[in-house]
Formats: C-alpha cells, sequence, structure tokens
C-alpha cells in the first residue's frame, strides 16, 4: 500500500487534525473531532448539516463554511458517522431557525440521520431532511429513491447553503434543496479502485484497458464496463443517460461540475468538459456556471464524473453566491 | 494507458480549450491558444508572466488572474514554449510599466525566456526575470543556482502578484519576487511515475513499497530511493533538509504549501501537514499561512511535497492579499 499514513487506525483522526490546524475557521464539538462544525454559527440562520463516510474528500466536511455547511458529521473511511454525532452537531449549529440534513442516499447514513432527527425532536430542534441521490446509474426512471448520492450533491449544497444565508426559513431552504435535487443528475466512470487504508489492497479489480461506467463512489458496480474509448465518444454516451432525463431546451441554464475521483489529472476533466460544452451548445443550452476540480472523491480512484443542475433563475442567483470554506472559495459574481 | 483523452496529440490543445470554454476571464492572444493572459489587462499594473510545459496543473497557467499572473506561455507536455509565444504573451501583458518574468529553473525554459526578453527590448519592453529554485534536493548549499524550481514557485507568483497589484514599480515588484525566492525552500517524494500522454507508458519504474525523496516534477533523479516509512518520520527526514538551510527563529511566521503530484488523496496531504506544524510548533515558529493541495503537479504521479516560505512582514501582507484566478482562490484576509 502506497499510502503517506501512520498507524492506518488513525488515519481519519490524524487527517482532522491536519486540517483543524490549518484552518481556524472550523472546530468540533463534544470533544470528538469527528462532530465538524464552522467555529462561529451565524445566530437566526438556518442551520445545514451533512455527513458521511470520510475518504471522500472535498466531500463531505470540506463545503462548511460561509456560504454552504454550518456542520458535517463525519465517519471513518467509507463509513457512516453515529446519529450520536450528527446529534450533537445538529445541537452546536442550531441558532433557533432549526436545520436541515443534506446527505447521500446510502442506507447507514439513513438510518443515521433518521434517528438523529428523532433525537433532536426531544431536544426541540427541528428538522428537515433532503437526501441527494444524483447518480442515474444506479437505477432506472421511476425508481430514482434507489438511486446513490454522488458528486451532484454539491449543488444542492451550494442552493442551500446560499438560501439560508440570504436568510431564507427551513422550509424554504429545504424547498431550495429539494428542486436542486430533482433537477441534479450525475454520471460518473471509474478506471481504477481505490485502496481503503485498513485494508491496505485495492477494493476491486479492473483490466488494464477497461473502464466502469456507473461506478459509485465506494466502488459499487455500475452499469458497464469495457474497453476505455477516446475521451468525446464516452462523454457522447455518458451525457446520453443525463440527456434522457432532463429536457434542457434551447435557451435554457445549465451549471456543470466535472468531477475528478482522486487520481485522474486536472487536464484530463478539461478534455472531458470541452466536450460537454460541446453538446450542450448544439443544443443551443447555456453553461452558466461550470466547477471542474476534485469535488467528491474516491481515495486514490481514477475517474471522473459529470453533474449538470439545470437551472432556473433562483439557482442560477443561488449558483453566483459567494461561497468560502476551508476546501471551496467562490468569489459573488 | 488509462487516461481521458482523445488523439494524445491534441491533449494539450483540447485541454486549453476546455480551459478557454470554462473561463470568460482568460483567453489567447496571436491566435495561438498556448499564449494564455488574463482577458482584462489593468492598466499601468506591472506585467507578469509565466511559463513552461504542460502536465503540470495548476502551473503555470492556473496562477493567471487578479492578483496573481497576467499571462502565461504554455508548452507541449513538459516541454518549453517558445520565446515567440512569451514574446507574444509579453507584449500583450505590457501595460507601460513592463513585465516581470517568474519560471523555473529548468535549460529551456531559460535559453527561451532569455531570448524573449531580448526580442522585447527590440520593442520597448523592459523586463527583468526571477528564476525559481526551490528544490533543496536538486543540488547542495552554494550551488542554490544548480536547483530546480518546483511547486515552491507559487510563493513568488503570490508575493510579486500582491506587489503588483499594489501598484509597485517593475523593480520593486523584481525585489519582491527575488526576496520569496531567496526564502522559499521545497522537498518533494514520490511514490509513482507518471505517464506522457504521447508516451504512453511510466516515465520510470518504482517498486511497490518504495519511494523516491527529492524526485524532480518530471522524474528527475531525487537523492534516495528506499522502502516507504510511515508519514511522521518521512516528513521529520524530509523537513531535515529545509531546517538544515532556513534559520527559523522561535516567534518567526512561515507560510506553508504541502502539494499533492497529483495521484495522492488529498487525506494523505493533511496528515503529512499535521506533522509539519508539528515540527513547526515544536520551533515556536508560527504558522501563519496554508495552502494543502495540488499546486504543481506532474500528471497522475503519486507523491507530495512540502514548501516553506519564511516570512517578513511585506511577505506576510503580500500572502493574505486577494487573488481570483481561475485555478485558485483566496479571500483577503
Amino acid at each position: 500500500m502506497k499510502k503517506f499514513l501512520n498507524d492506518p487506525k488513525n488515519f481519519v483522526d490524524e487527517m482532522l487534525e491536519g486540517i483543524y490546524l490549518a484552518n481556524s475557521d472550523v472546530t468540533y464539538v463534544n470533544d470528538d473531532k469527528r462532530c465538524y462544525v464552522k467555529a462561529s454559527p451565524k445566530p437566526g440562520k438556518v442551520g445545514i448539516a451533512t455527513g458521511g463516510g470520510s475518504g471522500h474528500l472535498p466531500l463531505f466536511l470540506g463545503y462548511v463554511g460561509e456560504g454552504m455547511l454550518d456542520g458535517a458529521a463525519v465517519g471513518g473511511v467509507f463509513q457512516s458517522p453515529s446519529a450520536e454525532q450528527m446529534l450533537e452537531v445538529t445541537k452546536y449549529i442550531d441558532q433557533g431557525a432549526g436545520v436541515l440534513y443534506i446527505y447521500g442516499n446510502y442506507t447507514g447514513d439513513i438510518i443515521n440521520f433518521d434517528m438523529a432527527t428523532e433525537l433532536a425532536d426531544m431536544e426541540d430542534i427541528k428538522v428537515l431532511s433532503v437526501v441527494g441521490n444524483d447518480d442515474v446509474a444506479s437505477s432506472v426512471v421511476g425508481e430514482e429513491h434507489k438511486r446513490r448520492g454522488v458528486a451532484g450533491i454539491f449543488f444542492l449544497y451550494k442552493a442551500a447553503g446560499a438560501a439560508s444565508e440570504e436568510g431564507m426559513s427551513l422550509e424554504e431552504v429545504a424547498r431550495v434543496a429539494e428542486k436542486a435535487k430533482d433537477r441534479t443528475r450525475t454520471i460518473g466512470v471509474a478506471l481504477s479502485s481505490c485502496v481503503i487504508p485498513e485494508i491496505g489492497k485495492p477494493s476491486f479489480e479492473i483490466g488494464a484497458d477497461e473502464m466502469e461506467i456507473g461506478m459509485g463512489i465506494h466502488g459499487e458496480n455500475g452499469i458497464s464496463r469495457k474497453k476505455l474509448t477516446a475521451a468525446d465518444p464516452l462523454v457522447d454516451e455518458m451525457m446520453d443517460k443525463i440527456f434522457a432525463e432532463q429536457d434542457y431546451k434551447a435557451g435554457d441554464g445549465v451549471a456543470i461540475l466535472v468531477n475528478g475521483l482522486g487520481g485522474t489529472p486536472l487536464e484530463e476533466l478539461y478534455i472531458l468538459f470541452r466536450r460537454v460544452h460541446q453538446l450542450m451548445s448544439e443544443r443551443k443550452v447555456n453553461v452558466k456556471h461550470v466547477w471542474i476540480g476534485e469535488f467528491a472523491t474516491s481515495m486514490e480512484m481514477a475517474g471522473a464524473s459529470v453533474s449538470v443542475l439545470h437551472l432556473d433563475d433562483e439557482l442560477d442567483r443561488l449558483m453566483a453566491a459567494k461561497a468560502d470554506t476551508p476546501f471551496f472559495k467562490h468569489f459573488a459574481k
């Protein structure tokens, strides 16, 4: 295993120590480094929390900061945090206006966030939830509730975070997140496995000339494994899945996220984006917001995903708003 | 070769197309996509240009933007751009106050930037140069002029860019860059090779349990190849090389850049930073600015480098200033 680490058991907590030493804008509560929160909560603002397994940086905790989220409960690598950890985060970030949970559609996370919601209710904290399920490869149309949440959750964070900064109520922030969810689609492709530190070897095998379209960010099965093609036909095939589901009309606006899974050079993400932009231009769809880089990774996995948010005026405004976290910075436009 | 690309010959130009499609703040001159410039130069400001081979994103062009650089000439993967390309960038970014070149210490770049300086002189554009040579592994003390420029050039860009935004003269901006250069040291470690698209196979071999301390960002030989150790003793060994050269006294301030070479997860960079911070704290040195992520890569190479800038009051102020490029965003503090 070629990793920079000490004892694999300490991987997550030493990483968290590094993050806290690097950034005074974030801290932790309940004497538990895995209960990660913004150091200065904003009185009266709706709190937004997320959570999930480690190994996906900047997901999840990387989006805690101004204009985005207020806290995140962090689990071991690819493991859900506990309901108690989520509750501690919730109690800290509640500033009297309630708390919205935004997290990905995974069984462990659902169980724990649901339990945290009940525990918060006993503390008289009102909690609503929006569950990201943007991965079009993980189930068919009509069964969207079975789909995994992947990189497109970024758009939910961005929209809800900006809405909360604008002073919207809990119900309004949840409405915005739900709308962003309904209008977000993601498709990914993996070229290599990742290595979980405590396991020390690749999670799965993939041939030297193979790719897997639709693989999940924990290595879950995709929809097809085949020989790696050139970038343009690959993007065409990926985008067909997205175009089949969202009716982007001429003149519509979209936000695009081209996400690297960890081991793919930034250069290649721009080559993928180039083709995505061409396909949008052919349809006369306006690419109004673009983010390209690593936004939701699987450790050192080689691969990429494309997420598209179908904008309306409100989402367009919220995408343009300022965000400033240790891992994500966006100047207002 | 597992890469997202079309014809490898078009790798650089398709990547550039993607960048221009994604960002309206940058453009190109002389009808040559490799002559990359800020779309709106600021009248009267000293222009700052860099240049070098592709394959290192966000180096080099990624630092073109507000508070950083004004232009960059871009070569093929790991190849220097031409003197003519540098001249075209220089002509465009000169706003009457002259141009500073900041680039890394590589033979091809030196030849071409020197020639561009002569060509610019014939056009009555005053040019000064500062050549980054921060890699302590690439030559001994007393022969610093033989050292390669690596990730620490980021500090030169940041300092000079902020100085230029403040309205300093060409000579003053060059003085600031030269000072940042004198006070910057970098040490790297590589765990795997990268693959140049037109070659299609790893540039070198390295054993499954080996690391090479001091390897260059094009795979140049380092100072020792041995079995990969745990992160903390590795950082201790790396930092010894830096501590041997710069006299950081109790109470001094430093800026730290922990840079991933492309294939190393962000989580691991924070584990490395944690130990760097511990070593600085033991010496009562104040870590005042921290950047952790991918700042100068070698395609998909696994590995990392640590750069330290020994601050003074002026450099501290310049590090804190706003920067806003498509690849690097920093809110003023």
